[in-house]
C-alpha cells in the first residue's frame, strides 16, 4: 500500500488553504462540535476512503449531531502525507492513515500497521488490546499530542504480480519492483531494486516494462487498479503485510476534552469500524479473487519455500536492526510483539492454522 | 460449550422471583431506561461471562446512563437455557448467549454460533456484514420478535481431552465423549457414544472414567477447570467448533422504540466488545496453552488426517440432511453458508492460512 505522490505536490496550496478554513469555521450552535478528519486516501476509494466515511457517519448518528466529523480525501485539507502534522499542529482534528506512513517519526510505528512474518489481524488485536500492543502505541503517540485506535484491517495482502517467475531466490536478483517499507528493505538484501510509487503511477510502470513486479492491496483493492491486464502472475502469500491496520488518530488534547459520554461513544465507533472494515476486506476479497481467476484468467503463483525462507530471514534481520539500533520506544516495542508472536502463534498453529488446514481435507454435500 | 443443569433445576424458583421482579421495578427519572440481561453463564465466568459485564458498562457510559443495563448469571433470574424465551415473554430485555443453544426453535440457529469444519471467526463476520448472514439471521429472529448480534468469539476451540489415543478411525469406535451440537452428531455416525454434561460434572466423569473424552472450549476456560489433572491428551485442531459466537440479542420492539441515538450507540457496543472478548479469547488461550505444556506436561496430539477425513465426512452428512429435510429458513442458511464458504476458502487458503503456514518457516534475530 502506498501513497498517491501527486498528493504532495498538491500540498502548498492545500495547507495554505487550509488555514483560511480554520479561521472562517462558523461556531456551532448548543454546544455542537464538528471535527475536520483528513485521510491519507483519495476521497472514497472503496475500502480505505469508504471506511473513513462510515466511521464519520456512525458517529454523527450515535451522538445525535452533537459531534460531526467532515471527512476530507487525501490533498483537499492537506496532502496525503501530511495528515499527522496536519493534526499535530491543529490544522485538523482527526486523521485516517495507517501508522507506517510517519516511519520519520519513529520506527516503531511499523508495529502498529503491520510487520512481515509478524501477525495476522486477529492476532495483533490480541496482541493490541491484551499483549500491551495498545499502551505501547500511547506512549509513542503521547510524545506527539495523538491517541490512535484501530479501525479496520486489509487482512493479509496479496505478495504481488509480477511479470517474471520467482523459481529461485537468485530470480529475484536485478529484478525492480514497486513494494515500499520493511518488506521492500528485506528485498534490497537479497538483490533486489526496490521503488516505491504512488497508486495512480503503478500500471503504466509495470506496462512499459520500468518495473518487473509491484505489490498493491489484495485482490479487492488490485482488481480495480486492472493490474491483472499487464502482469502475467498474481503471487501469494503476502508475507511483507500479514494484516496492515487502518489507523484512526486524534488530537488527544481535544478528545478528552469531549464529554465522557461523546469519548465512550467516539472509541466505540472506532472498534466498530474496525469490525465493518476488516470483514468487507475478507468478503470483497474472496469474491474479486474468484472473478480475476475465473473471468480475467489470472494465474496465480506460490512463492517457493526457497524464496520464502531466504525472504523470513531477511525480514528478522531489518527487525532485530531496528531492535538493536532504534530508539528506546522502538525497542519495547519490539520486545512485546515478539514475546506476543511467539505465544500467538504457539496457539494458532493449532487453532486457526491447524483448523485451515484440516478444514481442506474433506467435506462432502451427499 | 454447553450450559450447567444444575441452573435448569433452580429454575422454577427463579422463575417467580422474576415475575415479582418486575412487578417491583422502580419508575426510573427523566425517560432513564434500565434493562434486564440475562446470561446463559455463571455471573463473571471468565470470557463469556465478564465479557457480558463489559458490555453492559460500556453502554451505560456511552449513553450518560441514559440506557443502563443489569446483568443476571444464570439462574439468578432465569435458567440458563430460559434465557431466549425471557425475552420473549417479556421477562428481560436482552441475553447474552449462543444461537446454537435455541436449536429447538430451528436448525438454522447453529449457523449463527458456529458449524464444524465451517468458518474461522474473521470469516464468520465477512458472512454476516457483507454475505447476507446477518440478514437471514434477522429473518430468523423477526419470528420471536428477537434482534440478535454478535459480541464475541471464542476462536478455534480445541478437539478435546482424551484418555484414550486416536490412531485410526476404529479408534473411537464404542468410546463414550462428553460433545454436544452438530459435532456430536456426526461422530455418533462414526460409532462413538456422545452425552451431554454440564461444564461442573464433566472433571468428575473424566476421573471416574465414565467418560473416556470431553470437549469444553479452549486453553483459556479448560485450564479453570482443571482437566489437565484427569486426562492425557489434548488434542487438536476442534474441528466442530471453528470460531463459536456469542450472541446479544434484544427484544426487538424495545430496541426500535429507543432514539436513534441509542439505538446507534447499543449497535457500537455490541461491535465493540466483538472485538474486545473475541481478542481476549485470542490472547488468553496463548497464554494459558504455554502454561498448560510448561507447568502441567500436556501433551498435545493432533488428530490424524484419516479421522479428519472421515469425521469431516459425516459433519458434511449431518449438515446435507439438515439443509433437505430443515425447514425454509434453514435451507436458505445453508445455502448462503456454503456459497461465502467457498469463496472464503479459496481467499485464506492463500491469505491467512497460506501466510501462517509461511510463517513457520523461517524468522531469525541476529
Amino acid at each position: 500500500m502506498s501513497m498517491k505522490r501527486r498528493s504532495l505536490i498538491k500540498g502548498a496550496a492545500a495547507g495554505a488553504a487550509a488555514g483560511a478554513a480554520a479561521l472562517a469555521r462558523p461556531a456551532l450552535a448548543q454546544g455542537r462540535i464538528e471535527w475536520r478528519m483528513v485521510t491519507t486516501w483519495p476521497k472514497n476509494f472503496p475500502g480505505q476512503g469508504t471506511g473513513a466515511e462510515r466511521f464519520a457517519k456512525s458517529v454523527g448518528e450515535a451522538t445525535d449531531g452533537r459531534l460531526t466529523i467532515k471527512v476530507f480525501g487525501a490533498g483537499e485539507l492537506v496532502p496525503a502525507f501530511e495528515s499527522f502534522d496536519a493534526v499535530t499542529r491543529g490544522a485538523a482534528d482527526l486523521f485516517h492513515g495507517t501508522p507506517y506512513y510517519w516511519i520519520n517519526k519513529s520506527k516503531a510505528v511499523n508495529f502498529f500497521s503491520t510487520v512481515p512474518f509478524g501477525l495476522v489481524t486477529g492476532e495483533l488485536a490480541a496482541w493490541m488490546n491484551f499483549g500491551g500492543g495498545q499502551e505501547l502505541w500511547d506512549e509513542l503517540y503521547d510524545q506527539f499530542g495523538l491517541k490512535g485506535v484501530h479501525g479496520g484491517s486489509t487482512g493479509v495482502q496479496m505478495g504481488g504480480w509480477f511479470n517474471k517467475e520467482v523459481r529461485t531466490v537468485d530470480d529475484v536478483k536485478g529484478m525492480k519492483m514497486r513494494i515500499p517499507g520493511i518488506g521492500g528493505e528485506a528485498l534490497r538484501k537479497m538483490g533486489m531494486t526496490t521503488i516505491n510509487l504512488p497508486a495512480g503511477e503503478i500500471f503504466a510502470a509495470l506496462q512499459s516494462g520500468a518495473i518487473d513486479a509491484t505489490e498493491w492491496v489484495g485482490p479487492w483493492n488490485d482488481l480495480s487498479l486492472g493490474f491483472y491486464k499487464v502482469a502475467k502472475y498474481y503471487y501469494w502469500p503476502g508475507m511483507h503485510e500479514p494484516g496492515t491496520q487502518i489507523e484512526i488518530t486524534f488530537d488527544k488534547k481535544k478528545l478528552l476534552a469531549l464529554p465522557k459520554d461523546l469519548q465512550a461513544i467516539v472509541f466505540a465507533c472506532c472498534r466498530a469500524e474496525n469490525e465493518m472494515l476488516t470483514s468487507e476486506f475478507n468478503a470483497r476479497n474472496g469474491q474479486a479473487l474468484e472473478t480475476l481467476i475465473r473471468q480475467h484468467q489470472v494465474q496465480l503463483r506460490r512463492f517457493p519455500n526457497e524464496f520464502l525462507r531466504a525472504y523470513g530471514e531477511a525480514c528478522g534481520q531489518v527487525i532485530a536492526e531496528m531492535r538493536d539500533t532504534g530508539d528506546a520506544i522502538t525497542k519495547k516495542v519490539v520486545q512485546s510483539f515478539l514475546k506476543s508472536r511467539s505465544e500467538l502463534m504457539a496457539w494458532n498453529r493449532i487453532a486457526e492454522q491447524g483448523f485451515m488446514n484440516a478444514r481442506q481435507l474433506e467435506y462432502k454435500f451427499g
